[in-house]
């Protein structure tokens, strides 16, 4: 297809698309004159991951190009190239001084551990669970992490990642990792304030 | 205590001290002498809410100055006044013209009305979740909330309104309920990413 149907079909404007290919973001198609190149399925799957993770990750272009590049390194498993999206899309956490993250980052280890989780020793996530620990403990909100363990096991066990199609193309399963964590999640949060709203009703009138 | 007092047991320096008395978001001590004024265990409670809405919650001091004009409204009811809070923890969603939200938004009608859930029918999170089911149903993304409507009704009913103290002083009940509801949301977060790490190891090695 030419690149006026390659914009109409996946709704990118096309100086929007020149613009991914001249950062890399998306592959060149196939140049068939002078003036004029070919475009197929590859990119309009391309252009399906950009937006995903541009407009529902909210991630900056950097981090995009980092994910682009892991998903089209067919040399890194797929595990590993999901990875770059999945710790892509979560916050930045700096490890702080002093005792009371140490402890924080020790418990994380340890709950992992005692899991069974399969999670990189430096995945960010241990981190950024420290530090809501550090937080919780610091302003005394009790902390019992064991019923959010279940609800998020069994969620992502038996819902998300059955959505997820591994076996397919390498851009569409981190699509759908992208848009199903982030959606997800928001659903999630929405439903929670909700349930907040419901009990308090409940328990006070 | 004098403000010198409050300022060390709260953590908050005396020069936001004042601001906050300037802005009308701490009530002012007892003046009990030209240039001294007394506080009390009701100025340190208020000054650990203003901390949680500004550092966790992280609510602009506009919304702040909203949250703390309903606790000080003795008039109204404790459900109506943790509403306020809980209302500004959440994104400002505006309605979309069209048929896709006019169908997500009576969809999550329909859903609260199954549920039997006691929401207000001005709700944000009405609007909130009729947002994210129009962004899953554009963009491919297969919908069944179930599993996370029941997450979320058993985290909410049986763990986080059980730390709320609906009894307590005013300041207290909404100070629990915005620190827990942030904290556990963030806690929730990692922890399901690495639910998702975890799977896509086991599923992929």
């Amino acid at each position: 297809m030419r690149v006026s149907e390659l914009s109409a079909r996946s709704g990118v404007a096309i100086p929007t698309i020149k613009y991914y290919l001249r950062e890399g973001l998306l592959h060149q198609g196939e140049q068939i004159a002078a003036t004029r190149a070919e475009y197929d399925e590859t990119h309009l799957r391309r252009l399906r991951l950009i937006r995903a993770l541009l407009e529902v990750g909210k991630l900056p272009v950097a981090a995009i190009k980092q994910v682009i590049a892991a998903v089209d390194d067919e040399t890194l498993p797929m595990h590993e190239m999901l990875g770059t999206a999945h710790y892509a899309l979560g916050p930045t956490v700096e490890p702080e001084p002093g005792e009371d993250w140490q402890a924080a980052r020790a418990e994380v280890d340890r709950l992992i551990e005692d899991l069974g989780w399969a999670i990189h020793p430096e995945a960010p996530t241990r981190d950024e669970l420290a530090q809501t620990l550090v937080r919780m403990r610091q302003l005394g909100v009790p902390i019992d992490l064991r019923p959010y363990v279940e609800a998020a096991q069994r969620l992502v066990c038996e819902v998300e990642m059955n959505k997820v199609p591994f076996n397919g193309p390498r851009d569409a399963a981190v699509e759908a990792l992208v848009l199903g964590s982030v959606l997800y999640g928001k659903a999630f949060d929405a439903l929670r304030r909700m349930a907040q709203e419901s009990e308090s009703a409940r328990r006070l009138r």
